[in-house]
């Protein structure tokens, strides 16, 4: 069985666990106190060339999400994403559960386009009755997004300076973070990447780790007792130094980066290999997923044999699939899923 | 330096992380819905000897309380607790920010009586403004309470008795379970618990696990769509089997009891000698949290080589500490403690 | 100076008042246990026909909204509504502030089909990924909508069969029910909407009372402590008469069916007038909201004539203009409109 | 009978009817935005002296606590109030329900003290687990307060200057606020309070209004986006009209404070007959509510001949009663109590 049916199948990366059994009887103060998750804190400042940003360790992308946007908002405002983003549609509403509303924008392949989100927060603000309306208080992308897809420099740019001139932070989702700056595609590095945006995450989980999102506010710009809040909504473990051993080990090297590129590489392969079989793709990601279109017929062939996930019904005949990527993916585990295809496509 | 200051300071009981790199490079499923989170829960059930009981696992003690407690309340409903309790105090309100009034009760030594909550809930179903007032919808205890005490089986039957004729849930703070159920002064076992309780929980973060805690709803009444109320609450976890393999490794042999049973014999060594020492004991905590009167004059002999914690200044001229032991406290580090005290209080 | 901005810019109908008057000096319990609102909720169990109904009185439409959503929903549910409904633009996010999330469809004119319903509720129990996503658990309609269109008959049945079948509850937004129902394109009475809805609100402000909405839960379905929770939401007057001498005045009589009748017949006056003047409609409104396209070159002829409200700029250079009647528009306002605007054409 | 139940059983003051009636045919806009609400601000402000003050007029005192509180507090912040306060135990969780916890203080008579603020506050400030607790954010005292007590202008004062050291706003729930300042025993003025305070209301449901409370922010300091707080939470009136007239009406001459002590002098009136009648006072209060301490054997007399309102049973033969004087209460109506309990006590 090869199993590409997720980013997130795998443990951690061999290093991340070394490094938790070699500190694991350090004794350590808890909450985050820790030598660990303060140097994991200066090495991720060092990556993104920002001394003055300030580092928070969570456990999951959805608790990240709400706990992020709720601690930036005030009550009456809300926040502005592409109709497709996570917030939106796959955190079972915990974003609406911390009081505030998604404001979705239209978008393509996951991105919304600086001149769609002027012209929102121009109406917005402009409304002759705005009083009763839900104020856009922070702008979130994901990067890459749901589809995979990245933004370019020009076009992340564009949307920080449409927030800047109407003074609303710009948060971005990293839940997948490395596999964007680890595409061939990508035109930003990490530090570039941290300059347009107030907050963002790095996030571990899905990139060779156990748990942890590292979040990073830019500028300074930690809300007063952050700490606090995270405590409230159930995000603060009292082992803090799970996360910050397993950030440390993948920022004290190049690690994340690695990883993050190799996992790329294998979709890039996979991508070439599912066009050289003639098979679609519904979206041209240039990440760690990748999302053919196979004709119904062929499933049942993959039974027992593939493990995917499905992402949508194009049609009656034909359905979309899901395949990622992570660190843990081999050369042979793509050269066997085409090899499955295309014996499948013969029959 | 010998560091008591708390029993979260250790990573993982060895046999924990020997799991977690054993079944790394295993492909499982997210959010739960791995063989080894199926196994553990399978485990706790047989442990409970509660074969319709439900299992979940949360990270951590804070979340766990605001995800149950809120699971089980209607809106107008508030949770009964110690005026001590965890989350009347120290969770930085993260009952009430699921919209929930803590009703505090009078207790003793961080215990409170059958008879004290039978009259709370008599007086608060009679009252004439009862539409203008909070239901108690839930009573929550701690075992052990946060002082490390001891409810008995006769008085936890009693509370049960009471909820039962209310119609009302018990729900058990098990953080520390496990330091409860190993200590020679408890005369109940986790079968005989779990049926005195609606719902309860298994604390892996103080006991043996990196995180984790296991809730057990004891009687096939977990809320419907239970798991869509954590995702909304931020506490799945995508990789479900960090919880999972930890909770297995503990509860596969009797490796959850021993651990606490040997922390629960340390703090007993660390009383007894306590004692002999003529230093006085704020509680006579029968588990493994001890809280010693300090006279003040003694705290500058012990900087830099004892970790404690503040408990709370009784007077003027004493503190009382709160000293810790976990399954990594090694009979040594008690003696040591007692040297460095019998040291102290000759000078 | 002619206003026809709103159907709120007058006071009560002078029935109510002098009904305030003659019940002023009765001394009466508070918190709507009058014998005024008792027999209030009386009229209107016999105006729908429903014995078993229960009502409850709120004072303003977004309260209404809030309290009845937040007290129908699970946590991990949401309202279904139409993209234009009010509590999915207008309310300031009151419904996101009690946790839910509005999951809006797509519309015409302000209505929402069964089709497109059947299809969204069976997707949404359908996905293999619904944990992860909000429960479709209410469905939201305006009667008349925000556009002052109306459902027919046939339309709201199949929308009710929808609901039904999905065990889904209806609930109509009545804020401007009696212009729906004094419609002259209704095919509905009172009783046949009641029937065809689990809760709706029969609405007072916008229609000869100076406060109040009367919540009707159609089937003896009242969540239990529906009081308590509308007390927590701030919604409990302690003078409960204010609203209950008022319904009851409106519903002793016709009085309420009266004055909606008499204000959408002078809509349908304006609306022939303004056809004769070659002015264009936005939306074809049967009730007593209509929505003119005025040429933008006309609005300064307007200025301190006649008061209306701005609904939406359709192009450069026109705008579309909302007028509404109310039981105090009289024959000869509408006159005078059409004269003004004959005037302003001619200039 | 005779009707002392309480200070809401009666309509409104004559006065503030007629204006009603004498502006009903007065196009005015909604929301507030009307004439009669912005003179009802300038002269609240002018009463109070506080030409920068900010007024914002709300329904009821439970959503005008629910609002303010949760308007100046972040979501990490509580409220201080004596634990007999009416947010802590009267509103069913209303203040909960935000999101915030009620910390309560030990009170005397209902009122609380510098000292024993001040402490609480250091101690809060302190505390080295101050991460893992709810912060005080706001001081909420009632004025009078729930037993009819009175802070002198010492005591208040003193309050405010702990608040002020430690730069945490002062909340005065004024709901009956007339009946404290309308008391020979009150040394304090409106203008002195204000000063006193960051924020007050003029509570007028229970004081010859039909619904209302007025919001006075002293110092310029109301929320931005107030409104939209307001109306998220259900609590903005489309006819804003109705508070502002009735504000208007009271306080354009001296309506409001006349009224109030009229009924403060009837219960002095009725306190001297009831110890002449050697019938004891639970509370020595000197406003319009009294607590007289009845025993039992007299309850059957005074049924069907007056209406009272049990207080609480402070032993099994007695009972204490609230018994209320409003705008509404005749001298007669005293007489008439007194001659009843007189006979009742003959018997």
């Amino acid at each position: 069985m090869i199993d590409l049916s997720c980013d997130y199948n795998d443990g951690a990366h061999p290093s991340v666990l070394e490094a938790l059994i070699e500190t694991n009887m350090e004794k350590l103060p808890g909450y985050g106190a820790d030598v660990h998750t303060e140097r994991a804190a200066d090495l991720i400042r060092k990556a993104c060339g920002l001394p003055a940003a300030r580092v928070f360790f969570l456990s999951g992308g959805t608790q990240t999400n709400a706990i992020v946007i709720s601690a930036m908002l005030k009550s009456y405002e809300g926040a502005v994403c592409a109709a497709t983003g996570h917030i939106s549609l796959h955190e079972a509403g915990a974003i609406e559960l911390t009081g505030h509303e998604v404001l979705p924008l239209p978008e393509t392949e996951g991105k919304i386009t600086a001149a769609a989100l002027e012209k929102f927060l121009r109406d917005a603000r402009a409304d002759g009755n705005r009083d009763h309306m839900v104020f856009p208080g922070l702008v979130y992308i994901s990067f890459p997004t749901e589809y995979g897809t990245l933004y370019t420099k020009k076009e992340l740019t564009a949307l920080h300076n449409v927030c800047r001139s109407f003074d609303i932070p710009l948060f971005i989702d990293g839940a997948r973070l490395g596999y964007g700056l680890g595409s061939e595609a990508c035109d930003l590095g990490l530090p570039e990447l941290a300059r347009l945006c107030e907050v963002f995450y790095i996030g571990g989980t899905k990139a060779g780790a156990l748990c942890g999102e590292a979040v990073v506010f830019t500028q300074d710009n930690m809300p007063a007792h952050f700490m606090t809040m995270v405590k409230q909504r159930g995000g603060l473990l009292a082992k803090g130094r799970l996360m910050g051993v397993q950030f440390e080990t993948l920022f004290e090297s190049d690690l994340y980066f690695n990883i993050c590129s190799h996992a790329d590489a294998m979709a890039m392969k996979m991508k070439r290999g599912l066009r050289a079989l003639g098979i679609p793709l519904r979206i041209n990601s240039p990440t760690n997923q990748q999302f053919p279109v196979f004709e119904d017929s062929i499933l049942p062939e993959l039974e027992g044999k593939l493990a995917w996930s499905f992402w949508e019904k194009p049609d009656e005949t034909h359905t979309v699939a899901r395949l990622a990527c992570n660190w843990a993916t081999r050369p042979e585990d793509i050269d066997g899923l085409l090899d499955l295809l295309r014996e499948a496509l013969n029959k």
